[in-house]
């Protein structure tokens, strides 16, 4: 690391840096993966390697770039983080939230159910009293 | 494609067969990547490549390596259909759903609480009817 930073290493992006190499003044990955990141650049490169992170960003417009490198080292953080299951342990996570507010939704307006009309004539009292009971 | 069917491409795993070299007897991504899935392995191929994903299987215990191949190609295939979201694509989705249904749940118990006492006995009345009031 100390011979790379002796080697004009300020200049070059994480990627270039960690690759040892000359980082091009048209690199596709600096403007991304700046030199003040290299870890995770590094998470980047072990999950998608370098040309086909390169190669996904040459496909979109410059303006949608960003965006994917972003979602691309949080996927690559995922699996560095949980090597088997990756972002779909996240999404399993989610999908389980989503069941028990679901079921949780379900049971509360199974309850409401037990008082519909009488729960709807409560509900307006609070705004307006109903009429009384006519006299027996 | 017709070429690599005719070298012996039937005992080749689709990763092999798409690189176009011999498929060795302990190919790790052999078990995973069958050849009667090319597509599947066509994705992981683009999105990973195929060192990567060998690398992080041979990480793996042996029994662990089906649910990583399976997620991978799961992974891959949301990146391919999103190349500039991928997998967050649908954590995004999933997190509005829950979102969604967590505003859906305060409502609904808000609407409950509104008839607390009354519906509580309401709830009893299902069961038991309260007593008649007394005649005037």
């Amino acid at each position: 690391m100390h011979e790379e930073d002796q080697e004009g290493g300020g200049r070059r992006c994480a990627a270039c840096k960690y690759l040892r190499r000359r980082c091009a003044h048209d690199c596709v990955l600096a403007p991304y993966f700046p030199a003040s990141h290299p870890h995770r650049y590094a998470s980047v490169h072990r999950v998608f390697g370098a040309s086909n992170v390169a190669r996904l960003l040459q496909s979109l417009p410059v303006d949608e770039r960003a965006q994917a490198a972003e979602t691309m080292a949080m996927e690559a953080q995922w699996r560095v983080e949980d090597p088997v299951y990756g972002c779909t342990g996240i999404i399993s996570q989610l999908q389980e939230e989503i069941q028990a507010t679901q079921c949780e939704l379900a049971r509360t307006r199974a309850q409401l159910a037990i008082v519909p009309a009488h729960g709807a004539q409560l509900q307006g009292s609070t705004v307006a009293l109903p009429p009384p009971p006519p006299p027996p």
